[in-house]
């Protein structure tokens, strides 16, 4: 199988490396905007080899890995050298937007929206690592769109990679995930910034820093250029997701100055439950 | 050595476990509001043999790990009995309470008031993990208040753990910790409420949780009767830190609705520098 893929950072690098193993004839084929990313890729054995646009049409699948506000005019490129039999997808953490681009594209057949829920806080080639995309929980928006045979080969690769693959209209997608994903950034890049900003003597922070810190704090070390345009895509949603929680956090604030322990305890006795939710996975 | 431990939940249980292995012939003797609590203690082995508070005399050390808000009236009770060989101490996550409410107790000296920045987000005995204290930053407050015989043994403990101690002062402390340990466990179970709230089909939530969601959420799995005292000992602190966090918060909405790439971009670069802060560790 020829593979090839576009944009090597955590999310495409880590792809070149999970999919070898349940297709181990697939010849990897790369390309980057930095030149560097893609001599490293092939330094790092993520690819077999640099490509170009042009030679996009030889692919049976191509995967586009790059930040979410790249992807506009460069799915044109692509969507307009392959062939009926090339199968396109992004793994983007945002749906809509894109859906909306491709909407009456004459080869959105060949696309298929997809959005693993996968990943780490770091970011470059260097940071793929096996296994990323293995048991993890994926989403694929307006299935009905995309060819059946390339759809068939898309469930074959998912199933492959052992991802669970749920279906959700491209609105709820980003509805959920503003919740679910984006509102965790916000929450975790705020409270590193508002730790910066009091602990000027940055030896406090990591005398005092205790696992619990390190955890909520992880994902402020993802990278700006992944997450700004993933925050505007979703500004609508990701705005509501930010009132709400500031709500809370404010409800919270008050018990606390009122010395309310009683519905204090309550309200963390009932977020506790979030263990069993999550136990269910 | 003998060793008195007064709730046995994750601290306590924890401390007797790793206790023995610098100090094999440690023998630990504990006490516990529960019953039940007191009795999986002695099933898990984590203690040699339940006591009465009137026992405690015959102690050579003496660890407080109960809720902080249950300190008061019980550290009493343990310090009447205690002659001047024994040293007392707790691991609670504020230290101007009780370091006020003993200052003029005249057997203040025989107290230390440690805070080990270590935990998990679980409680009761069966939390109790090898380890937990081993590597972690103790922070003592008031050291010179607690006689020089003593103090000496408290730091032979805790090195013998490999605990890095910090010396500060307990109001120091509590403003430190207001930030850097009690805003992560207020973000972290605020994250929580908000995404319960949305997702009133819990199916939603563990479809869709990454990891990251999930190392963002893992503190509001942790004991609201832990938590609960230790938000209202440091409210002032706290409901300040809470200001400055949904400051933050707006800020970046606001940012996003302005869809004001460039500055955001900014502020999640500088943010990033956690990285380099938490790497020193």
């Amino acid at each position: 199988m020829k593979v090839g893929i576009i944009g090597l950072g955590l999310m495409g690098g880590s792809f070149a490396l999970d999919i070898k193993k349940p297709f181990p004839n697939s010849e990897i084929f790369g390309i980057d905007s930095s030149s560097k990313n893609l001599d490293e890729a092939l330094e790092l054995g993520l690819i077999d080899h640099k490509i170009d646009y042009k030679d996009l049409n030889k692919m049976d699948l191509i995967l586009i890995s790059v930040p979410v506000n790249n992807i506009f005019g460069l799915i044109d490129k692509v969507l307009d050298v392959v062939g009926d039999n090339t199968l396109v997808f992004d793994v983007g953490s945002t749906k809509e937007p894109i859906c909306k681009y491709l909407k009456n594209h004459e080869k959105r057949s060949n696309f298929l929206a997809a959005h693993p829920m996968a990943g780490t806080e770091f970011s470059g080639p260097t940071a793929a690592i096996k296994g990323l995309y293995v048991g993890k929980t994926n989403i694929i928006c307006e299935f009905e769109k995309t060819d059946k045979k390339l759809g068939k080969l898309a469930l074959e690769i998912f199933d492959a990679l052992k991802m669970k693959t749920i279906y959700m209209d491209p609105k709820s997608h980003d509805v959920h995930v503003a919740y679910v994903s984006h509102l965790s950034h916000v929450s975790s890049f705020m409270l590193g910034k508002t730790v910066i900003e009091k602990e000027k003597n940055e030896n406090n922070i990591f005398d005092l820093a205790g696992s619990g810190f390190e955890s909520t704090v992880r994902l402020a070390k993802s990278s700006p250029n992944t997450w700004t345009p993933i925050f505007l895509q979703n500004k609508t949603n990701l705005a509501a997701a930010i009132d709400e929680y500031v709500t809370n956090l404010n409800l919270l604030k008050e018990l606390i100055v009122e010395e309310n322990d009683e519905e204090l305890n309550k309200i963390l006795n009932n977020t506790n439950r979030i263990k069993e939710i999550l136990n269910k996975k």
